[in-house]
């Protein structure tokens, strides 16, 4: 039960943001800048990150909503999402991929664990200064998102068969209004 | 020595800001909502819970700059905003702000460790659902700014001396685009 009054038909996060428009919008506005671009990381990359940050954090509706969402733009390949949650040095992922995926993993410890040598590595094998800034930062930005859906115990659905359907509305759409706002939202949205 | 290439004149989270202006402004319009305003918590509330996660996070930049924003809203109380990092179970503040303490250092561990009594407990203090919203916020946004500013290993003044001269810009005009984008940016502002 969440800690403070909110929507019940609305899932996840998106009732804390339905609770709160003012400071949704440009909580909404950072995760369309972060997660729909393809400069430099593509929109997968970008999920996959945000999905094992989650993962690692245990954020069971983050995990799993990004995670489905990175699903859509691998066109449908689940297995990969799932070993990069949870092994991601073992998934047919690039090395420079891998080796920003271990930058991710630091800062969800904390800022201070990134270490020289792992951002030379993920130098070695082609990131760009804005590769390495947008991956702290959308690490950063899930140690955000993550801690207020669990710090206010959002609603989860258990129903696995639902974050696949709302997935495919934010890979086509982007993290819009309708999500990230209280106007007309509606539980299949 | 910075992890990317950022502007070595600009100290801390500012010369982020400046390489990334895009992902700035929502960055710090949300800073601008959640620290400016005396809706429910006040503005020294606010930033008082934002300088003990800072602090708990062991990220010297944040914990300085907001201790000494905190400092000018407190009419220069620097021990209590010392009390507050350090221990504030044992500082001259309310009992709800004790209560609400606690939970912004339970999000600074992880969204799971906010529990039902912590969040009961703030209530009886006289904790409404929105103190408590933006309590977790505030302490889910720091565990961002936080491991953005340490996990690029911005550029942090040694000299505590220019903390306060910040705190009071900020203090006077807010988390303007003076300091959340790379316009007319100053070594001074």
């Amino acid at each position: 039960m969440p800690h403070i009054n909110v929507d019940e038909n609305l899932p996840g996060i998106r009732a804390l943001l339905a609770f709160s428009p003012a400071t949704a919008s440009p909580m909404g506005e950072l995760a369309n800048l972060l997660l729909r671009s393809n400069e430099g990381l593509s929109m997968a990359d970008r999920e996959l990150i945000a999905t094992h940050v989650s993962y690692l954090n245990d954020c069971f509706y983050c995990e799993q909503s990004h995670g489905a969402i990175a699903v859509c733009y691998l066109n449908g390949n689940t297995q990969l999402v799932d070993q990069v949650k949870e092994d991601f040095n073992k998934a047919d992922i690039s090395d420079k991929l891998k080796a920003l995926l271990t930058i991710a993993g630091s800062v969800q410890k904390g800022g201070r664990y990134v270490t020289p040598e792992q951002v030379d590595n993920a130098r070695n094998f082609g990131a760009t200064d804005k590769d390495i800034h947008d991956t702290v930062l959308i690490a950063a930005t899930f140690c955000m998102f993550n801690r207020y859906v669990d710090g206010l115990a959002a609603n989860t659905p258990a129903d696995l068969s639902t974050y696949p359907l709302r997935a495919k509305q934010v890979a086509q759409n982007g993290y819009g209004n309708y999500i990230f706002s209280s106007k007309q939202p509606t539980q299949e949205t």
